[in-house]
């Protein structure tokens, strides 16, 4: 059943899905490896689309698989497909490009992270739509964390109480995700730390356990367990 | 199935399993939380006693409940029962003290961590074997990590690369950890911050995603999920 996305809406979702995963197997796009029989990008828009405020959402494909993405997607949702970039914030950039000047509220997401569910999609938008303009979802850490050198030799024991592991999707207020991929972008920071970098106010909300990311072969045997779940 | 210890084994495994405050139910300490109907601590026994130069294992427990516990195991493996302490360390120690004198490696484990294999306990006691005072078993951060302040605002993103999140077995030379217990622990830290608290080299080994911590909900149905796999 494909979703209706909602017209009035303030909310475009981007999901850059052009890279090749080596961790899950070698050759095919991360996002278009299969969970319970079915692409994670696919499991990812369904969840997207159910997000009550979300009037578009674009992914950036590999260019010479766009149309296949296109109608993998097309039995889930309406969603505009763009070329992507060699890197990830070249496909970010792209699938920006692709937003209605009027939507005010962009969000980065990974395709790898398919569980995610429609409520913290909402969350997120709603802190941009109170005035923030970024948002990430976090995680508390809760292993002892140290810091290693050389060696293999611990350094130091890290206080964990002030790190957070960061989720998606990030939300931004678009001209501040606009500027930020203007201002030359380190294309080994994320989007949140390209705002960072500006000046600008990052802020966390609490994430989801269910938004995890899939990347290990253990991941998938946790997120078909979670499919099972009633 | 009662498992045989190696009388000729060089390694002492303790397991504190004394509650230590948080408890799930009137009682009831973390350590017998039932997964697959089983208590975790009667799992990670198991998997203890399955490794080759495991000559003895330890376990503090609550001291009301150390029949309990005795009975609980003695299905699984020979275990020795001691009296936990009101704190971690206090059970670490209690449970040090009664290891015979000429066992050279004492490792100390989590019953939370339920499903570490054999092959990660006797690569921790391998690591001590070959010289090194403290060994302690991680794995890479794989998501980005922010330091967060005052109002949730990131203060800026951590470099991972250096970051190791710490399982169990922590592995320790008899000597040094009996040192690093009389040194007047910070009943905060963990065994091997106190072994770096006295300067002493804390060496890092590959980790194993089964030997993840279950505390949470969704834990317990990764376990469950695991205990599946063929």
């Amino acid at each position: 059943m494909t979703a209706k996305l909602n017209a009035r809406g303030d909310v475009a979702v981007l999901v850059p899905a052009a890279g090749a995963g080596v961790r899950l197997g070698p050759g095919m796009p991360k996002a278009l490896r299969a969970l319970a029989g079915e692409p994670l990008l696919r499991h990812a828009v369904r969840r997207v689309a159910a997000a009550a405020s979300v009037r578009q959402i674009v992914v950036a494909a590999p260019p010479a698989q766009a149309d296949a993405v296109r109608e993998l997607l097309s039995p889930v949702a309406p969603v505009t497909v763009v070329a992507g970039g060699a890197h990830r914030q070249q496909s970010v950039a792209a699938a920006l490009a692709a937003v209605p000047d009027d939507v005010g509220i962009v969000l980065v997401h990974d395709a790898a992270r398919a569980l995610t569910p429609p409520d913290l999609i909402e969350s997120v938008a709603a802190a941009v739509r109170s005035g923030l303009p970024a948002v990430i979802p976090v995680l508390p850490v809760v292993d002892t964390v140290k810091e290693v050198g050389p060696g293999d030799v611990v350094l130091g024991t890290v206080d964990r109480s002030v790190l957070r592991s960061v989720q998606t999707p990030q939300g931004f207020r678009r001209d501040v995700l606009a500027a930020a991929h203007a201002s030359g972008a380190d294309p080994l920071t994320d989007d949140a730390g390209l705002v960072e970098k500006m000046g600008l106010p990052v802020t966390c909300v609490p994430g989801s356990d269910l938004a995890m990311k899939i990347t290990r072969p253990l991941d998938l045997v946790l997120a078909e367990a979670l499919l099972r779940l009633p």
